[in-house]
């Protein structure tokens, strides 16, 4: 029996929720050794804020996180000013950058099994003169990969991107053989070494209505998808599609497969969360470590309330914590 | 308390799995007058070969259908040939086209309260030589109606679309203030008018992921459907939005709406699928008659296997009556 995985929890945006969900956990338990990586002066202070019963323990690599209630681990990093919640401050925002270095480097360094993610927020980094995208893009620059692949997850579905973040009308133009061969290879590849599926079944999506109806309702499954899919099936990937997604999201395919990959955001999102709202965790793939965020904003309005719902960062770490132990355990075989 | 109402029920296409569950109807009862729409001795033939006994009654206008279990109503359309459960042959496409026809005149007329259709097969209608692209299409133009809306319904969920059957590509650039317009009017007047909702609350999407973010991922939000929102606000429709999808279908918006508004095919029914899958019913808003469907194609592969499931047909003739109810009742209350 190995270890249990210690997961890096980087707390996000001193103004948000992402501190007092953090105190939370404390309270609720949690289900693997954390480590929060943030100010510890604006963790006391929070705490304070809302009355909550929290001792921070200092920690170092090595050492093994507390886990009794009303105690956490904490791994300090400098430079946050103080905060009001729900009040932004660009002076954070190199701070807040710093959480997530440190916690990917210890991830790469191996003082880590994997890092969660409370929420950030985009815009008061950038106004901070910081060019910063988003999680998934920071971390594909520091760990140095060509690709990423955003899946989201709930206890019951699993469904991936082929692209994210693009305006409706680039997305035809964004699926080329070249993104939906990346896509697809990281997605089995991950679903083996992260999620312990020996063989994994793929839903794959089309593009248009009814995906495509034979060529009737856009070409791009004709000339695009298919050809790119029969290439992967060649390479021993388990593939069924391009499907309908208006069909594909029913238990006559959903009960023998393993994860959707869907085309675009607003075609597989929209089920994943009707499915799993408040559950649901975001996954980044193709990273070489293990990465889960909560799926919610920084909730400025809700900060400071106590009444945030740590329930999104509780899955987060569940599934990163079974990320971490898979992986472990496929490299323990790879060794032996 | 007014006569019950009464639909006409069209077989759709001879091969497929249409005339079996207009049988299975008369086996499992029905919650409103029925008339199937088809021929009598198509229907005969299937009854006999699947083993059931239905005594077939010839309906002429102004009488009420049988509903007695065993019996069925039938209005008697000539031109079928003979045809085998599962083979198309396109010599049966303008007797398919006459049942359609004579259902919605029927309904024009008065002698209907409303029209269920049955599925019908594209394919070999316009092998046959002759033009036809839907049901929708169909009705509109023997209606004269300028546009049409598609609605698809569950019991908990009803999600109208902007655009319906366009390759991916070409959906931004249907987004044009005319055509949001003219659909969300006709859903809000519709609403109304067939479901008894005095003040619909619509949910509109907005066209890109995030609802756009401002602006960082596409401007239509800005540049078109915002605007045209607050024009429609202006003339008393009740709106909110526009909201990203994948945010949308979660009950802190869905418990307060009565109907949602996508922009395109993919975005609302892969939600409504997953919801409501063999129990969705396809509505055409916008006729002066009311229209509903079931939600699934003709299954070549299970027609004369008895097996087929008559679900959701018994869901279009619930929701077609009762928006024949709704109607009547609107007015009524108009003469009164």
């Amino acid at each position: 029996m190995s270890a249990p995985a210690i997961l890096a929890l980087t707390a996000g945006e001193p103004a948000g929720i992402g501190p007092e969900l953090c105190l939370q956990l404390a309270e609720e338990g949690r289900e693997a050794g954390i480590v929060v990586i943030a100010s510890k002066a604006l963790l006391a202070a929070r705490a304070q804020l809302l009355g909550r019963e929290v001792t921070l323990h200092d920690w170092q690599p090595g050492q093994t996180p507390v886990t009794a209630p009303g105690h956490l681990s904490v791994f300090e990093v400098g430079g946050c000013a103080s905060s009001d919640a729900g009040v932004l401050d660009p002076a954070n925002s190199a701070y807040v950058l710093d959480t997530l270095r440190t916690a990917a480097e210890g991830c790469l360094r191996g003082d880590f099994d994997g890092m969660v993610t409370a929420p950030v927020h985009k815009g008061v980094i950038n106004d901070a003169g910081m060019a910063f995208s988003g999680h998934t893009e920071f971390l594909q620059e520091l760990c140095g990969v060509e690709r990423v692949v955003m899946m989201l997850a709930t206890e019951a579905l699993r469904v991936a991107l082929v692209t994210t973040h693009l305006p409706l009308k680039e997305v035809a133009a964004a699926i080329t053989p070249e993104r939906l061969g990346q896509v697809t290879r990281i997605l089995n590849a991950d679903l083996k070494a992260f999620f312990g599926i020996e063989h994994p079944r793929i839903l794959v999506a089309g593009l248009n209505p009814h995906a495509g109806e034979g060529g009737h309702l856009g070409r791009e499954e004709i000339e695009i998808i298919e050809p790119t899919l029969e290439q992967l099936r060649s390479e021993g990937i388990h593939l069924t599609g391009p499907l309908p997604a208006d069909t594909l999201f029913t238990p006559h395919w959903l009960d023998n497969a393993d994860a959707v990959l869907a085309m675009y955001h607003d075609q597989g999102l929209p089920v994943l969360k009707y499915q799993g709202f408040g559950r649901a965790v975001n996954i980044t793939l193709g990273l070489p470590i293990v990465r889960t965020s909560v799926d919610h904003g920084t909730a400025l309005d809700l900060a400071g309330s106590g009444r945030a719902d740590a329930g999104s960062l509780q899955t987060a770490i569940r599934v990163g914590a079974h990320m971490a132990r898979c992986r472990k355990a496929a490299n323990q075989e790879t060794r032996s």
